[in-house]
């Protein structure tokens, strides 16, 4: 958390349609019963775009139809979007379903058909209903200024709120603006890509280097979230910098470029926190810090392990200081480290110190557990490496919500 | 599941006490409130003896005592294990706790130090009250020959039932018994060694031999279950084989080895099973069977991978046959695979076919998931891979042992 909010100007109200030249909206097409249901993003000229997509192997439909509108010029103008079915698992029927919906967006608004990225979210194995999806997209035209809020909303599947933000930042000594808006609750366990994530601003910045960005701070960011432990088959991130700021190009020589890359992962961070405190179930958000580790790589693999223990989980949520499952989770990452070296805490409280016990105030550590963010401090002593990772505990809800999420 | 029950006999009331010359007990010596709390095995003659320990880095005090005992000459004559501390992350103090056990517990039953095994389960990270725990080693002698089922009930935790089993088998005309007794409810997912379990044989047959069938048999047995995906600090498994069968010594090039080979793997498959039934809040027990895979490493992936799924466990819960997370599941294992290979089958009911849904009977499949026993089938259909992994469906009841566990 290195991050300082003073460097970034956080917007009232900020979201993903805050930067120059970016609209979005959301409507109801029927795939939900009330619900928004549909969303779209949209910019005035075709921006330089990044993306990062799901490492399963069941990869769905519309990130295939997405990759393959990026890989034409990196560049992408708008994008749509549907909850209620994930199009995933649908074999050529869903690919075509991804290509139709892709085509007739792109028609709809004007733009090229490689200018325009498809993504679904919900549940596996359905095919789209195309007709009521058809009737949907042919609706944006008249309500298409209606405001990034509805396309907060029409991502959602069993997220309890939406989550959107804007910060400003001065780049060149133009007012440079990053937007995002994300969706995602239960699979959530991200690598190399997270759940839906959609990133908007004004700057003006080269594709590969939007990229490399994109990709060293989804690593610390999205990919450090989990809810589950399940990599869901519709992740993706996509970023569009339509260089409406008229800032001098970004690339990693340019003197504002830290300034720009924190801001940013600042978004990114902001979003992936978001996700996990909101996580299904949850009722507060868990962050776990390590460090003194032998290598960043060994602190992720230990900061997710301890964020991941389902044991670790419920004893937060039973605000339980139960922290022989803390080094039980330290201990099992598989990663090399000295058990007489580490040391924990629950938020200030010192509760394991050089390996062995230390006496603490049971109602301190209580007290803490109980806060709406619960951090968890592990100090290996063993070399430089550090990281943190975020999560939510697991709770009665958790299980409701999923032993019957079709039915 | 190749193994045939039709080869061994199953002892009614078969316990780790049934093969030739061994005792087991149990007592109360005051480190739970009523429950029994000390258990141990006894044989009448030094046994060969072989073991696996957990991998987590935080190995537990009485392991590494355990592993001296066994460096000496790989012989054990008896062991000792306590419930409600697991005396693991307690320091110096607790590793001469678990010497001082060990020391006790020998001169107590007369066998020699280096003869004698100590475990502990329960909480971490807490000391053993030595006083109880000696009061309690020093009364064993008029207890010692109680029977087997106190030794099974001392050393459960969360455990809602004792788990014990004995076979007879014939090696060399002789009849050759292999019983054993297992605890572990929580904190279960085996790498390498697992929660507490101990067989006892008089099988005559060299440690050397009987240490690598016991790797072996431990990576298709208690190595392929998952409670809660957190491996504890205190797993372990003990063979005792006391030679008192007087069958020709077992080696592989025995020709009835892999006949007790097949017996002692069912004896750790058994025990293995009865453990993922009774995870924490556990309903009923999930079987994953895949086959199809690259290579058996690659299947055992993907079938620890779903069996492993929190999304998976609460569909299987609420009798939700939601496929889908069956394949996100396989999909991000990480292992290779071609995804429009892959069929899954809830028992009988084709829900995939070759990477597409296949319409089922929801009935049907509901039914099978309403069991006490759910299979799922997963054939990716690339190779020759397979392998079984057991594990449980997960509940409220879970969220709620482990909200509270120490309170």
């Amino acid at each position: 958390m290195e991050v300082q909010l003073e460097q970034f100007k956080q917007l009232q109200n900020g979201n993903i349609a805050s930067a120059k030249g970016f609209q979005a909206g959301g409507l109801h097409c029927g795939l939900r019963k009330k619900k928004l249901d549909l969303g779209w993003v949209y910019s005035e000229i075709p921006a330089e775009a990044a993306g990062v997509y799901t490492m399963n192997a069941f990869q769905a439909a519309p990130l295939k139809v997405t990759q393959e509108s990026m890989a034409k010029e990196n560049k992408l103008q708008a994008l749509i979007v549907n909850s209620a079915i994930a199009n995933a698992c649908t074999g050529e029927q869903g690919l075509q379903d991804a290509y139709d919906m892709r085509q007739q967006f792109a028609e709809t608004i004007g733009v090229e058909e490689h200018l325009a990225a498809v993504a679904s979210t919900g549940v596996i194995g359905e095919l789209l209903p195309m007709d009521k999806l058809q009737k949907g997209i042919s609706q944006i035209p008249e309500d298409q200024f209606v405001g990034a809020n509805k396309f907060e909303t029409a991502i959602l599947t069993t997220d309890t709120k939406e989550k959107g933000i804007a910060i400003e930042l001065e780049i060149d000594g133009q007012t440079v603006t990053i937007g995002g808006a994300a969706k995602g609750s239960g699979m959530i366990h991200p690598n190399m890509a997270t759940m839906l994530s959609f990133i908007t601003t004004d700057a003006s910045i080269p594709a590969s280097h939007l990229s490399d960005a994109l990709k060293s701070i989804t690593n610390k960011s999205f990919n450090m979230i989990t809810v589950d432990g399940d990599t869901s088959t519709n992740d993706m991130v996509l970023v569009l910098a339509n260089g409406m700021a008229e800032n001098q190009a970004l690339t990693p020589e340019h003197a504002e470029w830290s300034h720009f890359y924190e801001g940013l992962k600042f978004v990114c961070e902001y979003l992936a926190k978001e996700i996990a405190r909101d996580g299904e179930g949850a009722t507060r958000l868990v962050e776990v810090q390590v460090d003194g580790a032998w290598t960043d790589q060994g602190a992720t693999a230990i900061a997710k392990s301890v964020v991941s223990s389902n044991l670790v989980k419920t004893a937060i949520h039973g605000a339980d200081a139960n922290w022989g499952r803390i080094i039980t989770a330290v201990g099992y990452s598989g990663e090399p480290l000295d058990p007489n070296k580490v040391s924990v805490y629950l938020g200030e409280t010192l509760v394991v110190e050089k390996g062995v016990p230390h006496p603490f105030d049971e109602d301190v550590a209580k007290q803490h557990l109980l806060e709406d963010e619960v951090t968890l401090f592990v100090k290996l002593g063993d070399g430089e490496g550090k990281a943190t990772a975020w999560g939510c505990d697991l709770s009665y809800e958790y299980v409701r919500i999923n032993a019957s999420y079709r039915t």
